[in-house]
């Protein structure tokens, strides 16, 4: 009886790791969340059990239920994959998971997974990281955690990156928290939709034009200089080097 | 010809993803850093002409020759794979590479990986973002880029998880700037050298015992409430609900 806090990655199987697919060839059980894609799903075992435990009608599974679903499945199989988008550790809520599945005796491998908050801008030709406009990258969510919300006027610093999770239902507020902090109004942001996956979109604007463009969940934010770029066009390139 | 930027995850092999392996398989050139294991390069293509760009005995290959070397081989080559530790887009200078190959009109694909940032201390038992101890991470690195560093005193955030790539042979400094910039003295940091491969080590102490602990390059420095986590251990697992 082992549970396997999986990753699995942003959304595209091919980026999946090899431990990731090994893994779902050969689990007995499957319990996964929403944004798990069906492609990311299609490589487990035939045979394997699926739980879904972020899309049942009416209310998404509580934490509490989804810890003793994992306790009670790895009692009765060898192999429970818990395969969770991105990576287990980044906003996943996996260390919980791991905390209550070790303190009731069941073996836990943890296998890190590419993380949507870098793939997502890597996919959209913006790297989170470049000489000259960005030295570091911050990743939070935008979402409130027990009811508090992160202070985003804290996180103005035009020297990194920022990369928000969760963040498109309150996208205006965070916004004005981050100009208030002293982020500049025409900061560029880059909001990528179902990144890696066939409904991916990139939406372009500019910080104090975040509030009024229309984008949809779930989506990533990238806020900053490297935004504004598209590695993958010669354009982008030149306007780089003249920025620099 | 095209050449693909591919992530070559924190070490272990098992942490290619899929899409890395097959253009590993397929490859005509390999041009790697230093960091990119034996076991990872053992997955290339047995026919494949390897380039080491990282270990030229006395100096180090500058960027514009390894750009360079990239343009000349992709006018030679089908499948050329640039591998990075890592993730290309996160301080790996992918982009810039990127951008050269581009304005040349070379086709370029980049490849996300598993970023040690995250993987570093995920197999610790670390998790960088957890309920009530952290709402996110920072990464950045301890190293001058073009001759200017980092300034830590404005990254120090108590709410925030910091995590240090290339910080080792700074580490007093960087200690020193946190506490100036308002992070307790006992804040704990994890040191983690190698990880994911046979020589992988974990220090563990505190922000003023930082600069008098013994660790080794390469390493990613954990700073903040998490890196005293271990979930892989029910003691650390009780405190954290004492300290929650």
């Amino acid at each position: 009886m082992s549970v396997y806090l999986v990753g699995a990655g942003p959304g595209d199987p091919e980026l999946l790791t090899l431990r990731a697919s090994r893994l779902l060839a050969r689990a007995d059980v499957v319990v996964h969340d929403r944004l798990v894609s069906e492609d990311v799903l299609a490589l487990a075992n035939l045979s394997a059990v699926r739980y879904d435990v972020g899309k049942v009608p009416g209310l998404a599974h509580s934490q509490q239920r989804i810890n003793d679903l994992l306790v009670a499945l790895a009692q009765d199989h060898d192999c429970v994959v818990r395969l969770k988008g991105g990576d287990p550790f980044v906003f996943g809520r996996g260390a919980e998971e791991a905390e209550v599945l070790i303190a009731h005796g069941i073996d836990v491998e943890v296998v890190p997974g590419v993380t949507s908050a870098f793939a997502a801008p890597l996919l959209a030709g913006i790297p989170v990281t470049h000489r000259g406009l960005s030295h570091g990258v911050t990743v939070v969510t935008g979402s409130s955690v027990a009811g508090s919300h992160v202070d985003f006027s804290r996180l103005a610093n035009a020297d990194l990156t920022l990369v928000v999770l969760m963040g498109v239902q309150r996208r205006s507020a965070i916004a004005a928290e981050l100009i208030e902090g002293g982020l500049a109004p025409t900061t560029p942001v880059a909001v990528l939709e179902w990144v890696s996956t066939s409904r991916e979109r990139c939406v372009r604007c500019t910080l104090d034009e975040l509030g009024d463009t229309s984008v949809q969940s779930p989506a990533v934010l990238v806020i900053g200089a490297v935004a504004g770029l598209d590695v993958r066009s010669v354009e982008s390139f030149a306007s780089h080097w003249a920025l620099a």
